[in-house]
């Protein structure tokens, strides 16, 4: 390899594709490279656990599409977004066995093919994408490069735990209760959740649980996350929800001015829930440097009509409902119903909970999470600010085991996935937007994300704000102790 | 009253607003025309079930917005959008005995009041809006003014009769498997189901069963129809979702050249019914209207793939599930639990298979009617067609008693439903907007109606082409039986 390639895992992908297209460094080069990476730093962490590296190479030596990424590697998460006959096993042992590939290819991942992006291999996530880790029983835990005894976050904790090790500069990512934002977060990574069906789930059907679920990617810039969601964004034939469109591109809002924003500190979540210390500090700490920018910081109250709500027993009706869904369809795939033996147990205890649950009783969830969607988006009008900010997560990233459903009652892996994930699932639920940005760390040296939430179809908001943020406060000279410095 | 305003039972609420605008008749004289009419044909049609008239005087005498439609008279179905304070039954005899009340405005019904209009009552709709008649044992049955031993169509059909009656000129509707285009056929009016989420529901929750209800009205013209969608259409803070906004105003796609369009006949509903000869003839006749104007008509099958859903069970399945919610909610408003007692057979029946129907299986539901959706957009693009064609209906207007829930299996009254709004449901599950026109007869000379159907999103089409047959086809000068002609 060239010695400018060996620096190559320092660069984002907009840079990387750059040296695609300036000639510097052939596709081929890019992609052994990443190889080479992830031949020295996966079996420390575990975080791909399909290679693809010789459809990869073939990819690579053949013709490229001319999008933003050409020539630059990436990896899939193995949930969601997925090409035919890729293997598919979403973290299941029953899929495992039975050796499923994905029947179709997704719209999403045909994007992220036309960007030019080469697929390497596939992440790792905990069973069915439920925790905010990635230690399934099927493929083992991925490992944080930061602290090797601490989980990479979930559920696209190997896509995080990769990105962040410096294997590839961006990764495919999906988000139904924090999923990019988490691992983005315990990563020192970017993490943007878009506005709900901002990205489509084409040609796949099921609602996502009434629009919990978004798709999109971890990354280490702004300008990364803004060239790729003008790319994958936008609507697919029999989409069943659309969104309203940009002004324009957000790539052009990276380095454009956001105004003054009045930007509400929220170190309280939902869930009832008390944050780590090190988390409300971070969050505070990041408020300063906000002020210092130029923003207003407003500390409002929130009304008591949010106690109303359980949002954490409404999520679970909704979350418990379509892993019972899932079961079904992995049932219809392996030709005959599931049984405990064929998942682990919080999620055998997921389904069982969903079975119970009444499509009126479904339904009522997703009114009581619209009422709170209509509650905060009056907070934002009431209260006249732009922005919320927390910090992403209620915790410092955990030790590996953190979230063990082994003993005799699974749920309690649940309650422990509540208190950490304690200020993102509110914005699945009402559908905004939401980026988690590495501003902070702990006294453990480890990453801290702060989360920004905008209003619903207000990425544009978020992308100036975390432009400008980045280039106060850079982040990309950051790195983990595992992490893939070139040969 | 003026001369002039004795005809004016004849204008639409563009015309009628002119009249005000221009200072020949003022708001008061309309709203007391109104009134008049209503007092003389209603007694007959049981269509207005709760006058505001003393309200509605109030509203004329006083200051009113400077909307499109600013003084013209109009009604409000007792279903869906409301103000505070207003009565509010739904057809159902409980909130009729408590004397149930609007708790708030909806954003919908403040935007009708921005617009100008004068409200001057509340139609009548089945209970909960679920047959495609009015005929509530609570308020007895609204009927046909083309033939008053015949039903009104339904749910929005106390707004249809009121309408094509000449009471006012447009009225408000809402439509979650036909309740717009239903009245609209049979009636003789137009009625345009818009896109999923193209109406806001603000600031109610509940998200109509995942996006099966559309809010919007029944009217006498296109350039109506295009100016108050213009107005009523856009997101309310806290929705849960979008949709990309148009290119231009409605309005001014009203005599804009559609160009030659692709247009699909179906005559074969996904509901396996025969539809009546009457209305598959009056569709084949519309067809070649439309080919007189300058489109082509195709004859696609319909791939064999669709055979695979059971359109009505997972609709019914969606649809009782919504109903338990009701239940639960009326439950909640009642404070006790609802019996048997309080609500139709029909209604009974589809709470209890409401309260069978699981989260999973009604995610399941929603998946079938998405993979529908694909299917059908991916017909749009394979046989490269702009619209589907279809009768409304699948037979002329049914007399009084039809869809009768008296007998020992009150879900006969559903089955007669279905063959009834055979092509109506299809498009609340698949979102797309759809309109019906008043195109054809029946040898009795009842009103027929033809469905046109645009991919989602895609109203401006649906608005230029029916302006175009509504110039070359006018439907302006037929009058029903029974018609409020002025005094």
């Amino acid at each position: 390899m060239s010695t400018t390639s060996s620096q190559v895992s320092h660069l984002d992908a907009t840079a990387q594709a750059e040296l695609v297209s300036s000639g510097e460094v052939g596709p081929e080069e890019l992609v052994e490279g990443a190889i080479e990476r992830a031949e020295a730093v996966n079996p420390e962490l575990n975080a791909i656990i399909h290679p693809l590296y010789e459809e990869a190479r073939e990819a690579a030596a053949g013709e490229l599409p001319e999008g933003p990424f050409r020539g630059v590697p990436f990896l899939l998460k193995d949930l969601g977004a997925s090409l035919a006959g890729q293997p598919y096993h979403a973290g299941n042992r029953l899929l495992k066995e039975i050796g499923m590939r994905h029947p179709v290819d997704t719209a999403l991942a045909l994007r992220f093919k036309s960007a030019g992006l080469i697929t390497i291999g596939k992440t790792n996530t905990p069973e069915w994408g439920i925790l905010p880790t990635a230690e399934p029983d099927a493929y083992g835990p991925t490992r944080n490069p930061w602290d090797t005894t601490r989980g990479p976050g979930g559920s696209s904790g190997g896509s995080g735990a990769a990105v962040a090790a410096g294997i590839v500069p961006i990764a495919h990512a999906n988000d139904g209760g924090g999923s990019i934002r988490i691992p983005a977060s315990v990563n020192g990574l970017v993490g943007l959740k878009p506005s709900r069906a901002r990205v489509s789930e084409a040609p796949l059907v099921g609602d996502s649980m009434s629009g919990l679920v978004c798709e999109f990617v971890l990354a280490k810039s702004i300008r990364d996350i803004g060239t790729m969601l003008d790319w994958v964004s936008g609507p697919e034939p029999g989409d069943p929800y659309g969104t309203p469109l940009p002004e324009r591109p957000y790539a052009e809002e990276v380095g454009r001015d956001p105004g003054k924003l009045r930007i509400a500190l929220l170190t309280d979540p939902l869930t009832g829930d008390t944050p780590a210390p090190a988390v409300v500090e971070a969050a505070e700490a990041a408020a300063a440097q906000m002020e210092a920018v130029g923003h207003e910081i407003v500390r409002p109250e929130m009304p008591s009509a949010f106690d109303e709500v359980d949002l954490f027993e409404t999520f679970i009706d909704r979350w418990a409902s379509g892993q019972a869904q899932t079961a079904e369809l992995i049932g219809a795939i392996a030709g005959r119903e599931l049984t405990p033996e064929d998942v682990e147990p919080l999620t055998w205890a997921l389904i069982e909970r969903g079975r119970k649950v009444t499509g009126a009783a479904y339904l009522a969830a997703v009114s009581q999470h619209q009422l709170l969607t209509r509650m905060i988006a009056g907070m934002y009008q009431g209260f006249g600010f732009d922005l919320i900010l927390t910090p992403t997560l209620g915790d410092i990233p955990q030790p590996l085991g953190t979230f063990d459903d082994s003993g005799p009652d699974p749920m309690v892996a649940i309650e422990e996935a509540r208190k950490f994930a304690a200020f993102t699932g509110l914005f699945n639920a009402t559908g905004q937007p939401a980026i988690s940005l590495p501003l902070a760390e702990s006294t453990e040296g480890l990453p801290i994300g702060i989360q920004l939430v905008a209003p619903i179809w207000r990425e544009d908001v978020l992308v100036r704000i975390a432009a400008q943020l980045e280039q106060a406060y850079p982040w990309a000279d950051r790195r983990p102790r595992v992490f893939a410095d070139g040969e």
